[in-house]
This record gives C-alpha cells, sequence and structure tokens, in this order.
C-alpha cells in the first residue's frame, strides 16, 4: 500500500478532477478537503471518493465550471451559490466571507444553495473557531430517514458541526450526523452475510429490521428516536428550506452520476466568542478542563487531532487498487 | 380536582409570587409562562413549579425584584441580564426585541445570564416564529449528565428548541431536552420500587445502573450516546459560555430554595425566514407536507397545538392539593 505525502495525495486527487473537467481552482478546494478528511480518520469523507466525484463532474451532475457567487442580502447574511458545482469551494467561500461579517455585527451567517456533499463538517467550523468565532454547520443530504412513525424518507442524515475556540490551543469540535449509525455500516454487515443489531434501521414498510437488504431499501434510524427525527427537520429546514436548497426527498445521490445534480443546502452561523461576554473564551477553557480532568473522557474532536498530527508527520496509507483507480481516471 | 381558565389560574400563580415578594410584572410574565406550559400538556414547567418557585422569591434565590437589562453590544446582537430573577421576564425581552434585529440585520441573537429555569423552551421560539423567524433556542440546566466516558456531571439535560414559521398556520415547534429521559421519570421509578430501564442512567462511579437510588446519585445518559454528550456540550458552551452565564456544574437546583442564585445562561438565534430565499416559507409548508401526508407521522408540536386549543376552551384541571398550596402561599 503506498504512502503519500499530504501534499502528494491533494495533486493526486486534483489532478484526476481536472482531467475530467473540473476547473483547477474547484478541483485544488475539493482535492484538499478530502485529503484532509482522510489525514483526520474520516475516511468515509476521504479519497474513496474521489472516483464518484470525479464521474459526476463527467457527466456534469457536478459542474465543472461553477462559478461560486457571494451575495450579501443582508447586514449579518452572506447568501453564496455554489451552482451545482462541489460544495468546498462554497464552503471556502463562507469560511473567507464569515469572520469579518460575524465581527461587525456580532453574528452572522451564510447559505449555500445548489450544493453538493459537504465532506467532514468539522472543518468550515473549525476554519472559522481558529478565527477567534463560534460556529455552526448545518447540512442537509438525500434522503435516508423518515418522520417519526413514518416510512418514507424525507430528511438526509443530515450532519451538524459545532467549534468553538479555546484560547492557547486547538478549537473544541463535534461533528455527528443524526442517524444512528452510517449507512456504510449496513453495506458491510450485507457484504459479511450478518443481521444488524436491532435500533438501526427500518424496512420500506416503516417496520424494524434486522435484514441489512430490508434496511436498504428502507430508511436508517435516527440517533434518539423521536428527538433525532426532530433535530434532522431542523437541519433540514435550516441547511435547504432557509437557504434555496433541496431538500433530501428531492436530491440525488452524492455517490453515483446518475441524474440532475443533487443540490443540497449548508447554513452555516458564526458568533464572535467575545461579543457577549468578553471572558466567554477563558469560560470555554474552564468547560474543557472539567471535562479533561475526568478519566475516560476526552473532548470531541481529540482523536482527530492526533491522527492529524500523524498523517502530517508519516503520510497516509492509499490502497493500491484506490490510487490506481484515481490515477487511471 | 377543581377546573380553573387560564386567566383564573395565571392570576392565582401571579399573587402567589407577588406574596412572596416578586414585583408585579415578573410575577405576571412567569405565570403567564407557567400556564401556557400547563395549557400545552408540559405539565412539568407547568403550575406544579409555584410553590418551588415562590419559596425561591421568599429566599432571594431568585430575586423578586431583578430589574432586566438590554444592551446592544454589536448590531446583531442583544445582550440580556436576567439579574437573577425569574427567567421569563428575560425570556420576554428576547422576544421583544429580536425581530426587528433580525429583519434589518437578517440574523440577531440574543444571549442571557443570570438567568434561571426557562421552562417550556418551545414557547419562546414560537413566539419568534408567529413573527415570521426561524428561531432556536439553547438553555442550560444545572449538572445532570457526565461527558462520554466520564462519571462527573458537567452538562445539564440542556435542551434545545427550533422554531420556522408555516404561511397561514400554526409554526412547526420542536423542543427537546438531551438527556434520554426526564430526570422525573426515574423519580417516579423510585416511588413505584421498580428498576429502571437499561440506558437511562448512570451510578456515581460512571456504571450504568437500573437501580433508581444509584441513579439518583450519578448521572443521567444523553439521547444517542457519545452524538448526545456532543450536542450538551455544544449547549452549554452556547448558552452559559458564550452569554456570561453559569455553567451546569456551577449552578445551584432550579427546584429548591437552597443556595446561591443558579444563574444559568439562555441564547436564541432568529434568522428573517425569507431573507436568503424569497420562498423559504413555502418551502418550510412543503416539507410539512410531506411528513403529513405518512401514517402515523406528524410535526413535532402538533400534540400540543390540541392540548392547548382544549385548555382553552374547557380550562385545566388543578389537583386539590396544588390548589391549596398555591393558595395559602
Amino acid at each position: 500500500m503506498p504512502i503519500l505525502t499530504l501534499d502528494a495525495a491533494r495533486e493526486l486527487a486534483a489532478a484526476a478532477f481536472v482531467r475530467c473537467g473540473a476547473a483547477p481552482a474547484a478541483a485544488e478546494s475539493t482535492a484538499r478537503a478530502l485529503v484532509e478528511a482522510e489525514a483526520d480518520g474520516l475516511t468515509g469523507h476521504g479519497l474513496v471518493r474521489v472516483p464518484a466525484y470525479a464521474a459526476q463532474v463527467r457527466a456534469g451532475k457536478v459542474r465543472g465550471d461553477a462559478a461560486v457567487t457571494v451575495g450579501h442580502p443582508r447586514p449579518g447574511l452572506v447568501a453564496i451559490d455554489a451552482a451545482h458545482g462541489f460544495a468546498y469551494p462554497a464552503l471556502d467561500a463562507a469560511v473567507a466571507a464569515l469572520p469579518a461579517v460575524a465581527r461587525s455585527q456580532g453574528i452572522a451567517a451564510a447559505g449555500i444553495r445548489r450544493s453538493h456533499h459537504c465532506g467532514a463538517a468539522g472543518r468550515p467550523v473549525e476554519r472559522l473557531a481558529a478565527e477567534g468565532l463560534v460556529a455552526i454547520l448545518f447540512a442537509n443530504t438525500p434522503a435516508a430517514m423518515a418522520p417519526w412513525g413514518g416510512a418514507r424518507a424525507v430528511f438526509g442524515t443530515n450532519p451538524l458541526a459545532f467549534a468553538c475556540p479555546l484560547p492557547g490551543r486547538a478549537p473544541i469540535v463535534a461533528d455527528l450526523a443524526l442517524s444512528k449509525v452510517a449507512r456504510g455500516n449496513i453495506v458491510a454487515a450485507r457484504r459479511r452475510g450478518e443481521p444488524l443489531p436491532e435500533g438501526w434501521a427500518l424496512d420500506a414498510q416503516g417496520h424494524p429490521t434486522t435484514d441489512p437488504e430490508a434496511a436498504l431499501k428502507g430508511t436508517m434510524l435516527p440517533l434518539g428516536d423521536a428527538k433525532g427525527t426532530a433535530l434532522a427537520l431542523m437541519v433540514e429546514l435550516l441547511a435547504a428550506g432557509l437557504t434555496g436548497g433541496r431538500f433530501a426527498a428531492e436530491a440525488s445521490s452524492f455517490l453515483d452520476a446518475e441524474g440532475d445534480p443533487p443540490g443540497t443546502g449548508q447554513l452555516i452561523v458564526a458568533i464572535d466568542a467575545a461579543a457577549l461576554s468578553p471572558d466567554a473564551p477563558e469560560r470555554f477553557a474552564e468547560l474543557a478542563g472539567l471535562i479533561e480532568a475526568q478519566a475516560g473522557a476526552r473532548l470531541p474532536g481529540a482523536r482527530r487531532l492526533a491522527l492529524r498530527a500523524a498523517a502530517a508527520r508519516d503520510g497516509i496509507a492509499v490502497a493500491d487498487a484506490l490510487a490506481a483507480e484515481i490515477a487511471a481516471l
């Protein structure tokens, strides 16, 4: 299995996207995000996505020449049109625009419409926290979860990510999808021929199932039962309804080159950490200390930082088949 | 069991608070909120709270003469000091201030510090949604939940409430605490002498327990396991860290008259629903329709509205002992 430096992995992925029709800047932004996710151990949002992303550019499902536009409809709002390109250039535009607006207004939000898979949702908010902002990202994804009591999927797995600056050290970053488990776990159980644990999924009639085949034709269960579907509804309304994005039930897959662009949305809210209470950053550190003082407990994101440091030092291992597939694109 | 009109119940509670030392306006605001919760079927935040609230005013743990102050540290931010009075006058001030700011800026937030129990968290955001805003409330509460893997409580049950306007009908309102179940369920199991279901609570050493006694000395488990504690951390940082409120681990109980004021915090974020995408309210209605079209599914908040209508028509039943206790305060 070849070991690549992060730079080499980024160049490999970016070159593949360009060969498939992506503009160089969009290819670079997307490749960087995938390699960062890979380095953080979030491999489901890493290089494994390159072939499917490239196929979508080639098919025009992701517009390779999308021009991101940034509007300011109100003093505290940034309206971004990802123009059916990759999400990452639009997320970069949000991360670039929000700090100045959040500092002057105290709070700001960026809505992204006609977007695509946002990948590791913690990264944009982490970048905003590095600028002294508390930030929350809401993203919707293609249909995966039914309303509580229902059988047809109208919500995605709808990640929510949060970051908060800490004085003199890396921010707190929490990043969670609202499904109980990722769909990849069901695909893996089917491959192994094993039943699912109870509580992961419903069949197409809305009944609990432990059969991976039935689950893949049905819907994913949320974390926290009915409360989780309420959170998924909130994310769907914020990320897509408010921004002009497409709802989960209207969105095509992020995983294949079939159909129209998914056109989902993201909303990022950013607040100047010290604007309401000047000692807020020190207070964040106090709470972090209460957590880290407990044996067995840690801050969310701690494991990711350790993996990131190791990847920067040692590079990342890319499976032979995947490396060959990317090089051949 | 006497049946009271909502007006009569409010007057009963407000008069009790005034007799215990609350200023009339604060007493009225607080009594209104408790009766509204009672009417919505949220009895845990209803009239049952009156004796404990009154005792806290009498003891000075809730300042009866607290003067709420409202500042505007940035164009998009409202900083509210509840001054260790009841939370409701401060929440009323937030609901009064936010619509104009959110409309002009596009997004606004109100932080409330030196606050107290916010009661039914859905109500302030519902009032903002009635003004055409999408709103989220984050509130921290006294220590109840440990960080994942830990044993000492540093988060409250930390409710999060969300509301979204729908054209021509009542808003969508979701309101959820982040503990798997409310602590009252454990108290009830102890009273009945029954074991707890697994997954509700940990003992004081951080081990899972089904013993109600051990659970009440330990911590509550979150919804969604580690993801739920990440959400509780987010709410703690937003509601208390950002606003200047006290963290769960520093806050005295909302339930008794012992100790200093709890001094917890609330943060409300409000966004003009149509500012990023003019047809957003119609899109919200489309998603609501996809949910309501499914047999067995409903919008969050639907049950509450039905109970509210019944209470407005028929009044509310107040247990004899509680009515007598309130009248005797």
